[in-house]
C-alpha cells in the first residue's frame, strides 16, 4: 500500500507540486495514497494560489516515497530547524526525489553526500547545494539506488515516472504518465 | 496589455489548470495580467484541489485570450445555461484555446463550427463535439486562425507557447516557455 508525500511550503513553484500531484494521482494501485504535506495547514505558491495541506510533514517520515517540490520558498524551508525536526527520511526504505529546488532540501537533509544530484541551472543554488557535499550537475533527470533529481519544471515528469516505477513497476508508470502525454 | 482568462470549472483536471496559470505567469511584459476565472468563488479540481477563482467568468468575454482548461466538469459546464449567458467571445477579436474537454466547451459555444478541433481521446467526447460541427481529429496540437486545440495535458505546453506567441510575439513564448523545460 505504497504512500507518497509531496512536500510543499510557502511560495512553491505552482507547476512542481500540481504535476506531481496530478500524475501521481493516476496511480490505480490498491492503497495508493498521495498526500500534500506541509509544516503549515495552508501553502500559498509564488503566484498566489492557497491550498490546504493533506497532512503534516513529519507524516513523511513514514512514507514510502518523498517528493520535494521547488519554489522561491525551498530556501526559508531549508534554513527553518523544522525542517530536520520534522523529518526523518532513509533512502533504505524510501524513495526520495526532488526537482529544481527542491535538490537544496534532500541536500540540507543530508541524503545527497557524495552523489551527484541536477537542479535548476544558475550560481545560487549550485553554491547552497555544493557545501552539502553535492556534485551538481546540469542533466535533466540523475537518479542512483532511491534517490533521484530533476532540472526544471517538466522534466518533472521524468522524475515522477521514476518513482511509480520504483514503487510499483514501469508498466503501471508508464500507464499513468501516458494518459497525459501529448498525442 | 493582454489579458489573459483561464476558464475553469468544479471538477477540472489540476494540470490542465495549473500549467496554463504557471506558464502564463513566466511571460514578462508590461501589462500582461493572467486571472483564473470561474461561474463560482471557489472550484475544486478532480483530485479535490480547491482554490479561489480571481475573477467571474462573464470577464473573460473582454480578455485578449481565452485557455479552456479540461476536466471531469466540463460536461456540466457546458449543459449549463450560464456558459452562454457568461461568454460572449469573438475570435476575430480574442485567441480562444482549449485543451482536452475543454474543446467541448469551444465547441458548444459554437466557435469551432466547420473547423478541425483535438480532444482528449475516445468515444464520449467526440460523439458530444461532432454535433457542433466540428472534425474532431486525433492530433496534439491544431490551429486555425486564432483558435488552437490541443489532446492530453501535457499538450498544454504547446497550446500555451501558441497563445503566447500570437499575443506577444514568438520571443517571449519561448523565453517563458524555456525556463520549465527539462535541461
Amino acid at each position: 500500500m505504497p504512500r507518497i508525500a509531496i512536500v510543499g511550503f510557502d511560495r512553491f513553484t505552482d507547476i512542481d507540486l500540481f504535476l506531481a500531484w496530478d500524475l501521481f494521482s493516476r496511480v490505480q494501485v490498491p492503497g495508493w495514497k498521495v498526500e500534500i504535506v506541509a509544516l503549515t495547514e495552508q501553502i500559498t505558491s509564488s503566484t498566489g494560489i492557497a491550498i490546504t495541506r493533506h497532512a503534516t510533514l513529519d507524516t513523511a517520515s513514514s512514507a514510502d516515497a518523498v517528493y520535494f517540490a521547488s519554489g522561491d520558498g525551498s530556501r526559508d524551508l531549508a534554513a527553518s530547524p523544522a525542517l530536520r525536526e520534522s523529518l526523518r527520511l532513509d533512502p533504505a526504505r524510501q524513495v526520495l526525489a526532488a526537482v529544481d529546488s527542491g535538490t537544496l532540501l534532500l541536500a540540507t537533509l543530508g541524503h545527497l553526500r557524495g552523489m551527484r544530484a541536477t537542479t535548476y541551472p544558475g550560481d545560487e543554488l549550485r553554491d547552497l547545494i555544493t557545501p552539502h557535499g553535492v556534485e551538481v550537475v546540469q542533466e535533466a533527470l540523475v537518479t542512483e539506488g532511491n534517490i533521484g533529481t530533476a532540472a526544471q519544471c517538466l522534466a518533472g515528469v521524468d522524475l515522477i515516472h521514476w518513482v511509480i516505477a520504483r514503487l510499483v513497476g514501469e508498466a503501471e508508470a508508464e500507464r499513468a504518465i501516458a494518459t497525459a502525454r501529448p498525442l
